[in-house]
């Protein structure tokens, strides 16, 4: 490839707070391997997309109707290298998953393996490590495979819970302190690796 | 009481390193509302017994035979406030555990609920972590109630897991960055609040 990039989209559903960390670090020039070319939204009125058009990055809202059709048509027209989930709140199919093995990255508001699986999204993570009474939460950033949050683990960072943490304020620090700084982080160690050894653009 | 210290033993099966991390804090001075007055082990050869006797603790081997009766008697001869199993290795039944509730302390060599439960004990806790590729891991110091590792928790704190890390190197750097330093912090805790609420000596 010539310009030396991994070229990545990133999918969201809500504000696309970890579109934007990832934009702010791309920006710094904290992901010199990675070039955020795409960004595709299930619902129209998703912020991330908002944030993509602000940052010159292609946005695109599609259907429910033919999602992965055409989000495999956008993929593949984009030449995408890198699938990242940042609070993407559909369910993608077996047989997209497989389609992109180790291209698929997403991040996981807890320290996998506590708090993960099926059932186990948004506020639901943050209620079920309070009621636990863990004093440690985090966040995960791993591969996506067939098995829901079973995927190799790229990154973790531990968060501390306090005593009076609601599962929103939890929810928040958790955001702040580890996915907004993991996310980036990793997007940028999977695309060094995809360009240095020469799997760009496949 | 007259002191306003609760009384604490710890049960030991092994090296102790645990043990001595209390005694360290207590000579310290980090431990104003605990007294550490008796050591118990399952084994004749426990290096924590060694630990408690340079350290002017009462130590006591109990036989496989009676064990729990015979350490009940102890405990009580003793009028021993918490109990703290600090790498001991035996399981304590049901009936003994819950005699003692809020009063038994246990540490266990992961982030609860990550890696817990039966079958999951000294290095085939950080095997397990490894196998899974966790980047953290940790400790955690919680009450023993009748669930093995179910009891509420006390205390966690995280460590990284390195690249290179065998279970050993794991486990030695999760005691010294999270265990040494958490249980006696817990044991403090409790005590603290045992003296405070007028309960010790019960």
């Amino acid at each position: 490839m010539s310009n030396q990039k991994a070229r990545v989209a990133i999918l969201v559903s809500g504000g696309g707070t970890n579109l934007q960390a990832i934009i702010d670090r791309w920006h710094e020039g904290e992901l010199p391997h990675a070039e955020p070319v795409l960004v595709v939204s299930n619902r129209k009125s998703a912020g991330g997309l908002q944030r993509a058009e602000k940052a010159g990055i292609r946005s695109e809202f599609l259907q429910k109707e033919n999602f992965e059709t055409n989000l495999i048509h956008l993929l593949e027209s984009e030449r995408i290298d890198i699938i990242v989930l940042a609070g993407f709140l559909k369910i993608l199919s077996e047989d997209f998953v497989k389609r992109y093995p180790n291209r698929i990255l997403n991040v996981h508001p807890s320290l996998i393996p506590s708090f993960c699986g099926d059932g186990f999204y948004g506020l639901k993570v943050h209620e079920a490590a309070l009621n636990y009474g863990v004093k440690v939460s985090g966040a995960t950033v791993h591969f996506v495979n067939e098995v829901t949050d079973g995927g190799q683990i790229i990154a973790q960072k531990a968060v501390d819970v306090l005593p009076d943490d609601t599962p929103e304020t939890l929810q928040r620090r958790i955001m702040e302190q580890a996915e907004w700084i993991l996310l980036p982080e990793a997007v940028e160690r999977v695309a060094k690796d995809i360009v240095e050894s020469g799997r760009e653009g496949e």
